[in-house]
């Protein structure tokens, strides 16, 4: 099994409840990345029976830390209409201080049935005919555990080699990314991708301040089988900061494929300290 | 009382939960103005005994129509950290085909004790030494009910006059807005003023087709004392569609004051039939 599959796999249970466990493979530095979280929460709707149509948009808010083991995902569909579903999902965990259940992290979910209609993009992806990824080095970095699961191929605003305090004017990053074992797209590996950027703050600052993911929103723009046609193969992510404000700063992000259709756009806020 | 303060009352009830009732003044073409029902929700956090710091990060989803009436508003403390506190605020209302309550609104809302930090902005105001909005001829427009609430200065994408399906090259979307009856800025005039932009798809196409905001973000820049600086006067307002595929199109967006100060990034996926 593919150690993506491992981390997003769930045992269904009663009440819209499913638990799972969390993976080696992608911890973080304080419990997993959040990128796979998302993977799982959003993983626990696509199983639901109940489940309408594709992830349209995804908020997960981290509102606390995820311990190593068990966990649980109660996954419930709030409101159905005719073509859209809202969900509201919340991951459980044994609160280490006390033994009692904790909510860790929460999500909401809009899934829609979508018919084809008049389309356009306004965010063309920004490279054309640049190096193709495929005949580059792939790095494969452990600054963290997580990041080994991806291969990168670096374009702009990689990550500081010197933590000097040295202020960029700008702190705009791009690469292309795809799993280091390779796997197919879906919902769940996108969702997860959208998260793989380093925290804004250390590029423009050059100074690796605490930082960390409060909540995250994915809007999809691809279907099931746009994503099964980018296959195992690279996807262009870009992201850069906006505001850097007194312990919080957002970014916003965008996930093309290698046709240069645009998969997803992410915005993020993280916290941040100093 | 202003109708704004009017529009977004509420009486505190038992359990987390608040009751309100929709207003004449905020009324759109089906339903409420999204940013009213956006603040009324935020409004109920803020009105929390238990409330934590100030509004960092929120997201908004309408799932079904609010009729006109009375509604009643769930605020309930997810998790509490020691700077920081998740919500999760539902909006319920009488469904008019069944008579039994029914989720119409779910939301999410971090709130955090912010300290001064370094701080620094990479979206800068788009207008520096433009035309004063003060001195500008107000325009007050009724296109839809609630619109005459708000007083514009447009600058850049003014809301097409022929529906003749002339397709822009872009969705961009600027002006200056206060609301038309003076009233000071504060969180919740902020995330209302969010949702204040038409649908991207109009200008994109100019063709009025069926269209509804479906999830709203917004993340908080500002603190309560920048808010009340910024008093009655306009704030910048520009909004930029991203992704327009199969139903649904995304926007980002930024409110800044006349001080060039970002307030608040918003992102947004709206439905759009055809």
């Amino acid at each position: 099994m593919h150690p993506f599959d491992q981390a997003i796999a769930l045992q269904a249970g009663a009440d819209d409840s499913f638990t799972g466990h969390t993976s080696e493979a992608y911890r973080n530095m304080i419990g997993p990345f959040g990128g796979i979280t998302a993977a799982v929460l959003l993983n626990a709707a696509l199983q639901h029976p109940k489940c309408l149509g594709e992830p349209t948009a995804m908020t997960i808010n981290f509102a606390g830390p995820v311990p190593d083991g068990p966990f649980r995902i109660q996954a419930r569909p709030v409101r159905t209409n005719r073509s859209t579903q809202h969900w509201q999902i919340e991951q459980w965990v044994d609160d280490p201080e006390s033994g009692q259940p904790i909510i860790a992290t929460t999500a909401s979910l809009v899934t829609a049935v979508r018919r084809p209609t008049w389309s356009a993009t306004d965010v063309p992806a920004p490279v054309q005919g640049g190096p193709d990824p495929a005949q580059e080095p792939i790095v494969v970095t452990s600054f963290t555990p997580w990041l080994s699961q991806y291969a990168l191929v670096p374009l702009q605003g990689p990550l500081p080699t010197e933590w000097d305090g040295s202020e960029n004017s700008d702190s705009l990053t791009s690469f292309w990314v795809r799993k280091s074992t390779p796997r197919a797209l879906d919902f769940c590996a996108l969702v997860a991708v959208c998260d793989v950027f380093y925290p804004r703050i250390w590029r423009r600052r050059a100074r690796q301040v605490p930082a960390g993911t409060v909540s995250m929103t994915v809007y999809f723009h691809a279907d099931a089988q746009t994503l099964a046609h980018s296959g195992e193969g690279y996807v262009l992510a870009q992201a850069t900061g906006q505001e850097f404000r007194n312990n919080f700063a957002d970014q916003s992000g965008h996930i093309w494929n290698s046709a240069g259709q645009l998969l997803a756009s992410t915005h993020q806020i993280a916290y941040y300290k100093e």
